[in-house]
């Protein structure tokens, strides 16, 4: 098992320092700008130090999990001495390995899922993706992640990218949709709770099949009497009635109906 | 329990005849333009007879179910006797209950949930709303519908066209949505499946919470570097790069963030 420094305190690096010592790993320090914070951290971990100085890290860990903002990935890069001699991770999709390339070894270590710091996750069912600079560091990566979660794969930046953008259209915007739902039906003194078994059964049907197999509606259909009286309906909320001819428009193209409303 | 003609012989109509008869509802007739459709429904509910025409449909019936496509409605009830004694039934989302005014007893019978003919449904679980012309009408409904399910609504039909409305954002637009990422995926040699815990716990978040309150991600974050990176993946396919806007926009406007990106 290896030793192992904590850059960050939020909700990746909290999961990823609980997964990483439930696997036997050692925590040696947490670092955060805010000393009470790395504490609050490190003290779930014993016998893990806490530190708000970045040039008072331990030298001597195996691995350097940099799990902060994307946009303070670069920062902490460029303050870490570039002469560490373990592996220096990180945990984004959307940014680069080579962002790491002033150290001698690194490589990216990505969990595919929104995850809390207060949620209680079975890692074992966590989709990780890793990368490595070089074939025996991915090695290692991959040992590592096999030994926390059935669901590991080996990708490259891009890759990461766009598994990162599709995390996007799955998580965010469904999620906005539902909150649109959720609007329109509480205008007309509707609970949202009505639409619940249609969501969990949205979501049980694109798991098991192709997700434009399963498309239903009146988009699908061409129904475009159906769709006319929708677009009736939304009038006076420009956002709405924008979200509806776009997204009835990709269903048309995806389906090979003409698109035109 | 009473007596039934089924007008129409697809998912809805299939569904409907099963879930009456399960509770001991007769089904005299099945009305279908195609005789073999009205017959192989009809042999699954005997004593129920088949009838490809509509000047033969039974004038004693308590109950007609008009289930065909919304678009077909229209051309049954102007081929339906006026003088039906019976109460007249439509079973759409987006069709106002008034298309049925020529009759003197009539109402909507609508469930909330994309079912096919094929599937096994708990119709306990099924929402039903109902609307009745008149509160005799709409008691005799909800009687009928709390009999089959657990959660049935009294509805108007604006609020009929309100839930139909945002079941398409939650079922039809979401499901576009896992398609695309779907491409975006296959397109990088990647499975859909890396992303079927993150569309689970999407669904699940919604389930107990106000969609809003559970948004995550950059749009939500504000964090303007990681959607500039989004946008250069999907660089070159216009409605990708055009979705991504909009629904980052819509994001923002929900999260009350500048919605400029």
């Amino acid at each position: 098992m290896s030793n192992w420094v904590v850059l960050g305190s939020g909700n990746v690096a909290t999961q990823f320092a609980r997964m990483l010592s439930q696997h036997k790993h050692k925590i040696m320090q947490v670092y955060s700008p805010s000393l009470s914070r790395a504490r609050d951290l490190a003290k779930l971990h014993p016998p893990a130090e806490a530190t708000q100085h970045i040039d008072k890290i331990n030298k001597t860990a195996d691995y350097y999990l940099i799990a902060v903002s994307d946009n303070a990935i670069r920062d902490i890069v460029a303050q870490l001495d570039k002469d560490i001699a373990g592996t220096i991770l990180h945990t984004s999709g959307a940014t680069d390995m080579q962002v790491l390339e002033k150290f001698s070894r690194y490589g990216v270590l990505y969990p595919l899922q929104t995850i809390h710091k207060n949620q209680d996750v079975d890692y074992s069912t966590l989709p990780l993706a890793v990368e490595g600079n070089g074939s025996s560091i991915s090695q290692e990566l991959l040992t590592i992640a096999n030994s926390i979660s059935k669901h590991v794969y080996q990708y490259n930046s891009k890759q990461r990218l766009a598994a990162h953008v599709a995390a996007i259209f799955v998580n965010n915007f469904t999620n906005s949709l539902f909150q649109v739902a959720y609007d329109i039906l509480k205008e007309q003194d509707m609970p949202f709770e009505i639409v619940n078994p249609l969501i969990e059964k949205t979501a049980k049907a694109a798991l098991s099949n192709i997700p434009k197999d399963v498309q239903t509606g009146p988009a699908a259909r061409n129904d475009n009497q159906t769709i006319q009286k929708h677009l009736d309906f939304l009038k006076g909320n420009i956002e709405r009635e924008r979200l509806y001819r776009i997204l009835t428009e990709e269903i048309k193209k995806q389906q090979n109906k003409p698109t035109k409303i």
